[in-house]
């Protein structure tokens, strides 16, 4: 029974062979946001703290928070800010004490930069998820002692210094590796999360098999939750979020226990959700009848966000209208 | 290597472990279908002409044909018709002669009269898959034989003379006795696609994972195909669509090569041809790509059959325009 346990200051979120597939929210992430790059070097935060507040109602149970931005303008008066070892360590802890001053749910601190890692983990309430560690050396050696320090769980990426593999089974090696040495450092599988490594379908064919024989292996054999970039599988390819409401279930059913992923997408929350009650991780229902009004409302014609939003606040079943649907497929 | 093999006048259907997922369209059924059983007692065959037509439009590969009208006109004033046996023979004879005059994909040949089921085999060109023997002590006695002399492949239903049982060895240990039995008229372990049957979760939280389970189990043991009613899943229960999208995927990606179900429905049809893309059974993506356009079709306004035929004859591409989805979520 593996179980990993994180916390904000108040709420508990148990990723587990057991529990409820657990939606790790993608969207607060400059990363190839340009916009959002652009607001937070001017101090801006109005649309991380709109993501926080949609998400959450969209039914992320943790907020991933990422500090990799490129401060440009910055750059221009200051050298220091080409440095994102100068940038990150200031900008996480601003992000962390934002969100978590607007919504209790765990964090999940996500940089390449240790010193904005160690940032977020000082500022962050609770246990959050640290992310990540891969199969480099170099991270290893850097970012084991933080999680054994912080005493917190880590997602666990299968790369390596050879870069990443196209075969499943050395990607599966690399998490051994990783597993392996975090038990040198004390750190139990259980505080393990890995993410095998989801490659484009388009651009490799056996990606989605790899990715369930994969996920499979690494609980049976090594004990462990899994986590994905779930948005990766279908990159290039029309009709994403499609392939993505598919590529949940079927990577639910082999046995993967989380995802990183955007939550204010409304089909492929309706596939976590259903794929939870198919799992027989959704006593009576309860979850799955309520969405159904969220989606109800949402056909009618009201934003996702805001319809989830309702329905989270028990208001969703009585405004969305049968007659109002929009489409008869 | 599993192999069924389904035929109609000039095209072949393989059901396998290494092929796109077969949908068998179930919509030509006058059970539970009042109107429709209604307009074949006055022998009107419209109904049955758009829907073998639509379902072959929006991607059914296999098409049920299944006699089981009650003729309730017509009983008042001949009681030989209150008989199924007197009813289903003839009927099935006109339903398979109609169909396959219209279109030319394998058939799938569905009643419980065994008269029914040997016209149909009778009238069928090529060969059709033979829907169903039970474990049912007369039923294996009367339907085994009529496999044998046609020839044909048969879907088995693992319930028994002692009913459909909750428990999913007895339900796995009466799809072997079925195979063995089989067996014993020299019928191969590839000729039957053996349904494990599809449980409501809304009644029973297991059904589920049950069926992943037990199609697991049944590919890797007694190495046959599988089928199933795949909205029994969802039944009772709100949104049905986004369960049954999420459930056949997982069933899927759990092992099942085909399921009688609705194809006129866009969601789910969405969700199959994902899996297939994602089980690396759509070369290139191919099929995928030309299914988003129908669906940028469809959410553009146009209904899923139309649609579905304007993708198939090539010219779907071009009507679907991006600026007109109705939906921004």
């Amino acid at each position: 029974m593996t179980r990993t346990v994180i916390e904000s200051k108040t709420k508990t979120v148990t990723i587990g062979f057991d529990e409820p597939f657990c939606v790790i929210g993608e969207r607060i992430n400059p990363t190839g946001r340009k916009k959002l790059a652009a607001e937070l070097e001017a101090g801006d935060f109005s649309t991380v703290e709109k993501d926080a507040l949609e998400q959450v109602a969209c039914g992320a149970m943790v907020l991933d928070v990422n500090s990799g931005a490129v401060f440009t303008n910055k750059m221009a008066e200051d050298p220091r800010y080409a440095d994102n070892n100068f940038v990150e360590p200031m900008l996480m802890k601003e992000l962390v004490a934002r969100v978590q001053a607007l919504v209790d749910i765990p964090l999940c601190i996500d940089s390449s930069v240790p010193g904005a890692l160690e940032n977020g983990l000082e500022m962050a309430e609770g246990r959050p998820l640290l992310n990540s560690v891969t199969g480099e050396e170099d991270r290893l050696e850097t970012i084991l002692p933080l999680v054994k320090k912080y005493n917190v769980p880590v997602v666990a990426i299968s790369n390596d210094d050879t870069g990443i593999s196209e075969d499943p089974d050395v990607r599966f090696a690399v998490a051994k590796k990783i597993v392996e040495r975090a038990a040198d450092f004390g750190i139990p599988a259980h505080d393990i999360v890995v993410d095998p490594l989801v490659m484009p379908v388009g651009a490799m064919a056996t990606a989605g098999r790899q990715v369930f024989t994969l996920v499979a292996r690494l609980r049976e054999e090594l004990g462990v939750n899994t986590t994905c970039g779930a948005s990766n599988v279908s990159f290039g390819l029309p009709n994403r979020h499609g392939l993505g409401a598919a590529f949940l279930p079927m990577a639910i059913a082999s046995g993967m226990t989380s995802a990183i992923m955007n939550p204010i997408r409304p089909q492929e929350m309706e596939a976590v959700h259903a794929a939870n009650f198919l799992m027989n991780h959704d006593p009576n229902g309860a979850t799955w009848i309520n969405f159904a009004r969220v989606m109800e409302a949402h056909k009618a014609g009201m934003p996702f966000p805001e319809a989830a939003k309702a329905g989270t606040s028990g208001g969703g079943g009585r405004s969305g209208r049968r007659g109002g649907r929009r489409r008869s497929g």
